[in-house]
């Protein structure tokens, strides 16, 4: 394992520790390292905490900030983080109308969500991201994972919340965020957990894993490496079968690099999944590219297609200021 | 090799082409893909380019735009672009107020700007980054290489530059930029180069390159992987000697990811490196952290510090609208 870390043991909260300090103008770290929270408090605004495990950054703390995640609670790498963090949380950053939890869906973070929303004194609600068209059921999820799609949920709830709408009008917008968005992904190596020190599934030199998770679950199937263009016409096909657009939709497009991809292919990525489609009539409006929904150093990219509604455009294009996502502002 | 890909000749076009569709509200993609240019003129304004070999994004398109720069010439992977391009790009973006070109200090992109420069017909100036501190003279080198700090004279003089400064008067502060900036890199794999199609070098499960340049190029010794406050110890050691600073000096700190290395552990390097420079009376007041100026999905960080005079962080701290850096507005 060649990483760059002191002790094992200690990596999150010195890597935590790196990231308050980098964005002390944006976030706090609260206590015991806890959660990491908005630096500006906002009164009278619902407050949107999501959180999971760690090892996925910039998801979810570099999205903390005006127009986004009031809290975000960061697991050890790939484990969830604990009730106590999101109570912790909630309270620090509560503004007096209510907790929306944003969660992705796995075993662990339902749970522990759950726990902490039947503590939790504030009226609260949880939208739960399962974008993720690759699979039903996997390693660590009943029902369809919850990946990159997660990011579009935060940004366009986040701006909402923003703009002071209510806790069930932010449910229902982030439901139907999580509806109009779909993803797949594909890994051409291994991602290496560092508690573990070895990687966590063996790939041959000439294979890659269509639909993998972002902890590296395995995938629709194992096949040989095949071109960008395959690549892109597999994921983005299953994506549009989801979504079932009709011809002339437009739609938020995706790339993201799973850590170990260079911006070199990821752009690549967008040329090809540009023309899949252009083919199917679909035109793209909106576009992200870049490493934001990680698996550690995991080399792969995921594609996103979010059929937003016009007002959901609007919020998507809404001011942001957070460590990893910042326009407008 | 695992890339996504098609074939290898066409990786740059197919690259360029999702960047330029990517952010059309940005930037456009000149005939023959000879440049990526500014939307927007601004006349009157000298016009700043830059460019080198592709393979380091988001360096060099990635900075192209609003506060930044006007045009970026991409070469093919790790290859110097053609004075055809340079003189391509001057000609696109000429604001009537002479061109100032930021160069990387390799050979191939030192000769092949120097005669795009003597073949323009406009005023023009050109600033050499040589940030990295490792060693004198390299693979590619006469002299010590540019590195991560280019983005920083790129930003600073790119922030000048919109106010209307002259052309001596943006020469003079690109110099002044790159005298204040000192960089140096670590390795932990290597990249690969695609149309070379094998890792550029071979570096052993439990060594590291000290010193390594973003192209692989040697550094300053291999050794054993050391942890991680043992590598900024040495990385900011290196630069603190180099820069000579004062306690009490006020810097930038910029880490930057190769492209293989995780966000945690970028941001557990800055944890690191705060600590060094807190040794060393030296107080970071503005950061940087992410992969920006890369070696495709070479695994490795580099460090910058960069000892800015306070106007200088008042260009750093101006809106910035680009790709890959994004602020302000």
């Amino acid at each position: 394992m060649k990483k760059l870390i002191n002790d094992v043991d200690d990596l999150l909260a010195e890597s935590l520790a790196g990231f308050a300090a980098a964005h002390a103008d944006i976030v706090r770290l609260g206590p015991e390292r806890h959660f990491v929270a908005r630096r500006e408090r906002k009164p009278g605004k619902v407050a949107l905490i999501s959180g999971g495990g760690s090892g996925h950054e910039p998801l979810h703390v570099g999205f903390v900030g005006h127009g986004m995640l009031d809290a975000a609670c960061p697991g050890q790498v790939f484990t969830s983080p604990t009730p106590d963090q999101m109570l912790a949380a909630a309270q620090a950053v509560d503004g007096g109308a209510g907790v929306l939890f944003i969660v992705k869906n796995y075993s662990g973070d339902m749970m522990n969500f759950q726990m902490a929303a039947e503590m939790l004194e504030q009226d609260n609600a949880t939208v739960i991201v399962n974008d993720d068209v690759a699979v039903e059921n996997s390693t660590y999820t009943t029902g369809r994972r919850g990946v990159a799609g997660t990011l579009v949920v935060e940004k366009v709830v986040g701006a909402a919340a923003e703009r002071g709408e209510s806790l069930a009008a932010l449910k229902a917008l982030g439901d139907a965020v999580n509806k109009a968005t779909a993803s797949m992904g594909v890994a051409l190596t291994s991602c290496t957990v560092p508690a573990a020190g070895s990687p966590t599934f063996q790939i041959g030199d000439h294979e890659m894993e269509l639909g993998v998770g972002i902890h590296g679950e395995p995938g629709r199937r194992r096949v040989k490496l095949g071109s960008a263009d395959e690549i892109a016409a597999e994921l983005t096909g299953a994506i549009l079968n989801d979504l079932s657009l009709r011809p002339g939709a437009e739609v938020l497009l995706f790339v993201n690099g799973f850590g170990g991809t260079p911006l070199l292919e990821q752009y690549l990525m967008v040329h090809a999944a540009h023309q899949v489609l252009a083919g199917a009539g679909v035109k793209v409006v909106r576009h992200l590219t870049g490493s934001y929904v990680t698996s550690l150093e995991m080399a792969g990219c995921s594609i996103t297609v979010s059929a937003l509604a016009p007002e959901q455009f609007a919020l998507w294009d809404a001011p942001v200021h957070t460590a990893a996502l910042r326009w407008g502002m």
